[in-house]
């Protein structure tokens, strides 16, 4: 009552809960949107609602979309023979801010885990299998995270693709573009060390 | 178009303006909310319309309030004779939070900046002095942070209120507690020293 009324208190309890806030940052937040409560709240409200209503997940790949396809699946000049398979929205994202890829992608919105009983169902491995078959796919891209949980998602799907003919491949491993050996993990040194190549 | 639709775009971007938040954590804060549409963001978008609408500022004081004056100017159980001067909404919140502090408020919404061009009738100061005058205070604590605005301001609401008969008092300065003076820096020693106390 004190901080304000009822509706400020949820509103703060409620940024509080977004990732990579907390209840401080929330009251900043709120605070300041309170002082631009007839521009950036009231945009933010009315594009929250739309957002909400509009996006959905596309049917083929996963990614988000306001229509039953996204984008990138229905986009001609992408090529369809290539499937670059992400953990995450964000993996698909920061690979399109890259630019480096024109084929299509899946999401799997996870990683395997035993411990959360995660399994291949769980993340739409099969519908990836099917569409692999379907498609004429000639590459799969496995661009999971270098962490266990993707590395070991990114063998079951390789193992399941075994023999079908497909090129199965993964991002390469070693030193970050404007990276200084002094500032790097051990692991990422041995795999930089290990995929040596000629200059 | 390749990061979803053009509202989710419009999303992060504004999202990416609010404090705290950049481009990167309004992209993760943005697909948290997709993930949860039905649930959290609509809910966000709920309130977040609905205390741009209501909120305004207490026409006493400059508190945050859904009503012409806030709850802590109309609780008859808090002292009128006492008013705690403070920047900003969040030091009144964090005030409150304490619990310390049974009087009245004064909000300033800021500090006299020459800079900046922020004079007294920009901070509502005049109208402070006018409602000392009218209301009977016995006296006026200038809790303003403790940095060379926060304290410029706090000496011209002193020198614009001497011989009022009023008194005028500031926060201690000190060793915050739970603080180790290894940790603390040479200002806030030398300050906490020149204040010591008998124990």
């Amino acid at each position: 009552m004190t901080d304000g009324s009822d509706d400020i208190q949820a509103l703060i309890a409620l940024m509080a809960r977004l990732p990579g806030l907390g209840p401080r940052s929330a009251r900043r937040v709120v605070l300041q949107l309170i002082r631009r409560r007839g521009g950036q709240m009231a945009q933010l409200a009315a594009l929250m609602e739309r957002v909400a209503q509009n996006s959905r997940e596309c049917l083929t790949c996963g990614n988000i979309t306001d229509r039953d396809t996204c984008a990138i699946c229905t986009d001609p000049a992408r090529a369809t023979g290539e499937i670059c398979v992400v953990e995450d929205v964000a993996d698909l994202w920061a690979l399109e801010r890259a630019g480096a890829f024109r084929g299509r992608y899946h999401v799997l919105g996870g990683t395997l885990s035993a411990l959360d009983e995660i399994g291949p169902e769980d993340l739409g491995i099969p519908a990836l299998i099917d569409r692999i078959a379907r498609d004429r796919i000639s590459e799969v891209i496995l661009a999971l995270n270098a962490t266990v949980e993707g590395q070991t998602t990114a063998h079951y799907i390789a193992d399941a693709l075994e023999g079908s003919g497909i090129a199965i491949t993964g991002l390469a491993q070693g030193v970050p573009i404007g990276g200084e050996l002094d500032y790097l993990d051990d692991g990422t040194i041995s795999a930089a060390l290990r995929a040596r190549r000629r200059i």
